[in-house]
């Protein structure tokens, strides 16, 4: 059985000036792998016709199905409809239940419909239209040679609605889905050449449908072994349960979750509450926490003392300690994350306090000096970490980290 | 003079499946188009040497440079280099000043040298290597027909700082640059398609060598006016005057800075300070004002009042007015303005409380339902607004408007 390429084409010069991270592409990626279908490239080019075209005689190529986002606007700049009435040899015709949909949502939201909203409603004559039902513009699916095009909208609530509710379900419709099988362990505290050379056996015995992929980031490694095919469901399970022995003294978790997800599991099956006190994080660890639904069960909430003053007046940290040791320091660390627990009355704690830079640095504690006390009912650990110069990169590995040292005592 | 052209090519199944965000492009695209290249597609593509292969076909049929990221790693999963000695036909030899270079990174981290390591000193016979000092996997340049080919990691701050020290400056000294000119302005108040007949006269006198942008996003719109090509300066200053005075009434800032540096300039200016009290955001406010450098001029901490009890415990809310009024009120969320900054003692405050979702919401206050309690000293503004049903937007957009209306409040 063969697999169904997908080729995603995001569209947009703000892409490829920098001016945006483009967040659509990962987040479709993960839904159609989950689907069954294999994206095979992934290719962003500007609001220029002749790029375009390129990009689709290139993805038809290779791949059976090609997801165009943006450049559906109404304004100018936003050519993408035109360029595929070309690449198509079609015209635009006017589509009424467009225009329903135009109508509807801007009743719900008190605007005026003016001319160019309206000429949303032009689509090519030759494609079958997916109402757009959270925007103005609407979803395009033409089908060629057996093969489908798909453009929507770039805006990401936009395009999450229409993949989730009417473009997945209509390729599992129409195509045939393979299982993606996929087993990941979570490590730390081991190099990846170091894994690599432990794993080597294993995956010298590794049959050729199965990959093994290494990622690390910020002191962890995510380990992934993977392959397509549900017929491949024995073997996965055999395959996981030999790695994770040979990893057994490294494994933090038996899944590829975000640190934030995993914690939250541990502290609900524990059912221990948690605060943070946070200084150069300046309420990170608090936001990745709370990314999680449901966090409310445990999360109480957080005191981010950036300034000494709310370390001492909020916190109630003694000043003669801050002034002593320094903000940046095991003795205020430790005050922190014992002072947050107690005045929000949780069970646990996280406390950071660091030099994120990049000014702020001395010899003594340059740029990336970080110190993170975690706290589980009378238990503290407090450990002093390096990174790098990095203001953005400081804030997210003490995250990481402080994250990691709390999973690690909750084991 | 003719536009230098640049292609990114990205590799790693992890992007394709979605299991991480390709943040580099955009770091890569803005530091190039701000060094006076023009990225012309980002083609990414996964751990496979017949797709790497036809990415560099096209890639080489289009640009003058092609920049590769990531599959450097020590692990077999990794075949960007072997790939390219068969793409250039070319053998791999050691090169000892990369295994000097290994060796130095690992005296310093206490790690011990293994084969895998020392293999990434195999380098292909025909480029040039640039040392990679903070990593192990070395910087390869290919040079072919006037066109320049370069594989780096891609860990980001690894890529980062290969980038920033070494390709960069580089590829200007070897390839001719040209001013890339951009006009900046925020806009909020409008809708775009309103915004753009209100630009319509302008767009159409614009010459061909202007180009005229709009990208929308949570409440807000991106105005982008530019051009290639410093001979235009002139007449770039000239169309920004006219285009300010078009939507005067609706610009928040003559940039496409984030919101939290716009707020953080404000704040510097009129040497004011700032707190945040957050519950359905969870410290995320606080930690976008504090990912700017210097921050601690003005930002003084946030309690992250997630429980209720939080909010009577440590922000002295009437108990009896979050059980009158709901946590998600008017009454609520000036009370916690209030009190973070006569706490915190600072000039200036932020305060939300909303239904992030997917949980929560009654018929009522439906989930995206958030209170907003912006002061600046004596002043406050308080406003309701209605979101959507993802939690991840929730935030997002809480945390956009809040900023937002703190700064309108500011102007």
């Amino acid at each position: 059985m063969k697999k169904v390429k997908i080729e995603i084409i995001p569209v947009g010069n703000e892409i490829l000036i920098g001016q945006i991270i483009d967040t659509n592409s990962a987040w479709m990626a993960a839904q159609l792998t989950k689907a069954g279908f294999e994206i095979i490239a992934i290719t962003t080019v500007g609001d220029c016709t002749k790029d375009i075209c390129q990009a689709l005689d290139t993805a038809f190529s290779r791949a059976d199905v090609v997801l165009m986002t943006g450049g559906v606007g109404p304004t100018k700049d936003d050519i993408t409809k035109t360029t595929l009435c070309n690449y198509f040899n079609t015209d635009l015709v006017f589509d009424d239940s467009v225009l329903e949909n135009i109508n509807r949502i801007f009743a719900h939201k008190n605007y005026a419909l003016n001319e160019l909203t309206r000429n949303q409603a032009f689509v090519p004559k030759n494609c079958t239209v997916i109402q757009n039902i959270v925007g103005t513009a609407p979803v395009l699916w033409f089908e060629q040679n057996n093969k489908v095009l798909v453009s929507m909208p770039g805006v990401p609530f936009e395009m999450k609605t229409v993949m989730s509710d009417e473009i997945i379900p209509r390729l599992r419709k129409q195509f045939q889905s393979i299982d993606y099988l996929k087993s990941s362990l979570l490590i730390s505290g081991i190099t990846e050449s170091a894994l690599a050379i432990r794993l080597s056996d294993f995956e010298e015995q590794l049959s050729q449908k199965f990959s093994l992929a290494y990622l690390p980031s910020y002191g962890l490694i995510r380990l992934r072994l993977s392959a397509w095919g549900a017929e491949n469901a024995p073997e996965m399970e055999a395959r996981k349960e030999q790695l994770k022995q040979l990893v057994k003294d490294v494994l933090i978790d038996e899944s590829d979750k975000p640190l934030e997800t995993i914690l939250g599991e541990k502290l609900r099956s524990k059912k221990l509450s948690i605060s943070t006190a946070e200084s150069c994080t300046g309420g990170n660890i608090a936001h990745q926490i709370t990314l999680i639904s449901g966090a409310s069960n445990y999360f109480k909430g957080s005191i981010v003392s950036y300034a000494n003053q709310v370390k001492s007046d909020i916190l109630n940290i003694d000043s003669e300690i801050i002034d002593k040791y320094g903000a940046v320091s095991r003795e205020v660390v430790e005050q922190m994350a014992q002072s947050v627990s107690k005045k929000l009355k949780t069970d646990c704690s996280i406390a950071v306090s660091g030099i994120a830079g990049p000014d702020g640095g001395t010899p003594d504690k340059p740029v990336g000096t970080v110190w993170i006390c975690t706290k589980v009912k009378d238990k503290i650990l407090t450990q002093k970490y390096q990174f790098g110069t990095s203001r953005e990169e400081n804030i997210n590995r003490t995250t990481n980290m402080a994250l990691l040292q709390l999973i690690k005592m909750l084991e």
